[in-house]
């Protein structure tokens, strides 16, 4: 056979291969739809890959109504105000849904690595976050496939200078993709480190020599396949979530623990109580402002028995704090679109911004107690979320956020009480379910879920705060001076680094 | 009395009257939510009037877990690239919920108007669509509050300073806002002419005296608290949605209509439809880079029969579009969440930003049919709906935007082929169901819907066009040909204007 002839020939089979592949990744994609897997894809790599391309030709397997693709650029000013990793969680797929993201978190530790945006300082935190943010995706049952595009030096240049020769194109290359370009060793340095730190089994980097846009094409179709058709086997075999592999405790090790040793009877007197609550509040409005002049932002946790004073806590907490700076979210049972995605991802779409509080009126620790005792998730899925958990919370932290934590405790008589207060009280009768009664049945063994949860996920930067609850006033005011100290102490922190 | 002892008792007397307002607030927010009533209440007036004042005195009376308060200021990256409503569109409240909005849309005709953001040629067109917005918010049974707080020239000097003289709230106070009060009596001009110009008698302005900030607090709390007895009392006796006040056609009037006049014998060879093919979408990949370049944002609808080959169509749109510039987004029965809102909702949270296109298989004018046909809202408000739906196009309109809509027409006997190939064929089977053969007995009844839809909503600048499907190579050409000439001639206009 000639070159030429040769050529043509290598092209033809090549089309026939790309045709067969995208005919069989649109029958696995269905197939992933009906078992409601989630499949995030994504693209990262060097500019001018053909990224974008190569998105579109591998959409073109799939049913438009199925799949959704971002491109995410360089961080706009709600990300800026966000942990880098909150732009691209809200955007994590539903069950059944496949995302396809145009460059990824990856981002925060490449590109803007490269461009001085991330601080070599702040590397092992980025990378312990994106490993334990893709091992929760992974763990979730979310297939996750990260693709690297790979050009040449030369390739990439020659493809920069075509994009600027054509007015419709040329605003694609701007002058950090020539440096770049220009400093492509040490570019490919930052990516080949970037891959290193973040292989992981379940979700190996696919490498795509992207120099020749076909043969690329196949390459990314033939991974997608492989890595799809393995998900459908273990879904079939009904291995869907991660297993849980860390220590078990001992037998009612729990059952005793951190509430039995809560002193209940503390109180406070109406008196001092006001004077207190007075002058907290003041100094909580101060703080506010200036959590907000500083752009710090807050997360407080409230967790604790029905009827503990969770409600009664946040009043006096936000009474004097500006509406426009703090938000209450309240974490009912989750609605469906809720439950189609990850347990963390309705709480990472109320993550606060920079300089604002959010005040979580029950929150993820719902995964280790409600879910664990009425068994809506399995033992393996509780058991690995301490570690999520803690993961989450220490994203959040590394990104400036104050987190804290209060378990507002009473004791069952104390309970009752309340319980049949609220029964009595026409104004108070909407509080009260019977629910609320079939939970205090449950009394025990929330205990001992309580105690576990506390021990496993009390770390330094966000540690549990018990709050001794019978008596409401003491309980309002240990939550405030928690908050006015920790804020004071933050403030502080902030200012001597800015100096 | 003495001038003191009066001023004394007057202050007490204020404070019981809001403190009783506060509890009959508390009861009647719980009383809404329970009758699932959504609430919007917006705060607009001069700077410094005490906003966050009044709202966190508000919700004071509120449960935590039952409202949002959302700070509108001005417009950031996102707001800007979308029509001026939309960011307040998406978060208005769900059944059930209160949304509170520091500032609203009318920022868009005071603030951004002397500030000339907004100019004065846009104001008759951004009036226009905030009343029909507002109107379809109250049709829709949500409770609008709109609170106007007004100070004088001089007190809204003094407060200035104060803020200015502490460095924690110096920052909010800028050049504008004292622009404002040196130019006060123009200010209040134009507040006066926007009030004028939007007054709705389901949802009167009401205007608050904010010098002196208790007064206004009860003002405040008592014109809430008449609004939602209104609301309760309305409620109970069942008015909930909004009358159709319009003429009524006559019976059989859209039995015959545009669609019996399709031709539907109208075909393309396979040779001619390549080729032509190959040229519109290499003329498509085209405009779609300008498109983006000029920022123009693209809505494209389609509708039609079942199986009647929107999907089809669309693939061929889309294939060389860049995939990070589109959006298919599909119409599937409404989730939980979508439910609880507007029926507009879930399409405003798909509005195209500048320079994107949106494609909507299936789209907002399942309102006039299938929820028409199966009862799924009620005569009234499907009837309203051609003019709500006229209204949301034309702001997207307004606000640059090309809007196409597709009907791909075919007939009964080619739907009954199609179908029965989607039986036999495995590859297909998964698109065929029981409900489309059930809605396939319902075809008269669509066809009178559809030819009434498209006689009320065929506008000049938002057509619909009917696509003669029996032959799905002609339709898809007819399509993408439709689509190539609005976008040309849009540009060209875009281009004109902007010399």
């Amino acid at each position: 056979m000639s070159e030429g002839k040769k050529k043509e020939f290598d092209k033809k089979e090549l089309k026939a291969k790309i045709e067969k592949a995208t005919e069989r990744l649109s029958l696995l994609e269905r197939q992933a739809r009906e078992a409601k897997i989630p499949i995030l894809i994504t693209f990262d790599g060097f500019s001018a890959a053909g990224k974008g391309l190569q998105i579109n030709r591998l959409i073109q397997a799939m049913d438009p109504r199925g799949f959704d693709v971002f491109a995410f650029g360089k961080e706009g000013e709600e990300s800026k105000m966000h942990p880098f990793l909150w732009r691209y969680a809200i955007q994590t797929p539903a069950d059944g849904r496949i995302a396809i993201f145009d460059t990824s978190w990856y981002r925060h530790v490449q590109k803007d690595l490269f461009d001085g945006k991330t601080k070599e300082s702040e590397l092992d935190d980025a990378f312990y976050d994106i490993c334990a943010f893709e091992q929760q995706l992974i763990d979730s049952g979310m297939v996750l496939i990260k693709l690297f595009l790979s050009i040449s030096q030369k390739e990439q240049k020659r493809r920069f200078e075509k994009l600027e020769d054509s007015k419709e194109t040329s605003w694609r290359v701007n002058s950090n993709d020539w440096k770049r370009n220009a400093q492509y060793e040490k570019f490919e340095k930052i990516n080949e480190n970037m891959i290193a730190r973040s292989e992981n089994k379940q979700a190996p980097w696919i490498i795509i020599d992207a120099n020749e846009g076909e043969t690329a094409s196949l390459a990314i179709m033939l991974a997608v396949i492989e890595r799809l058709e393995k998900a459908l086997a273990d879904h079939a075999k009904g291995n869907r979530s991660g297993k849980y592999t860390g220590p078990i405790p001992e037998k009612d090790q729990y059952k005793k623990g951190i509430l039995s040793k809560v002193d209940l009877t503390k109180s406070l007197e109406k008196k001092e109580y006001k004077e207190k609550l007075d002058k907290l509040q003041k100094k909580i409005e101060k703080l506010h402002s200036e959590l907000y002049r500083q752009r710090i932002p807050v997360v407080l946790c409230f967790e604790g028995w029905d009827a503990a004073g969770k409600g009664g806590a946040i009043k006096r907490l936000t009474s004097h704090m500006d509406p426009r700076g703090y938000k209450v979210c309240p974490t009912p049972a989750p609605n469906s679109v809720e439950k189609a995605h990850h347990y963390l991802w309705r709480f990472w779409n109320n993550v606060p911004k920079d300089g604002h509080i959010a005040i979580y009126d029950r929150t993820w620790y719902g995964r280790v107690m409600v879910e664990r005792i009425e068994g809506f998730c399995t033992e393996d899925d509780w058991r690995r979320a301490y570690k999520e958990i803690n993961d989450f919370e220490a994203h959040l932290i590394h990104s400036g956020a104050v987190v804290l934590k209060f378990w507002i405790d009473i004791d069952k008589d104390e309970q009752e009480r309340r319980f049949n207060e609220r029964v009595i009280n026409p104004a108070k009768q909407w509080k009260i379910t019977d629910e609320d009664w079939r939970n205090r049945e449950k009394w025990d063994r929330y205990e001992e879920a309580v105690n576990e949860m506390i021990a496993n996920t009390s770390t330094e930067a966000a540690p549990w705060i018990v709050v001794e609850g019978n008596s409401k006033l003491y309980a309002r005011i240990k939550v405030l001076k928690a908050v006015v100290k920790t804020l004071e102490e933050k403030i502080e922190e902030v200012e001597k680094v800015k100096g």
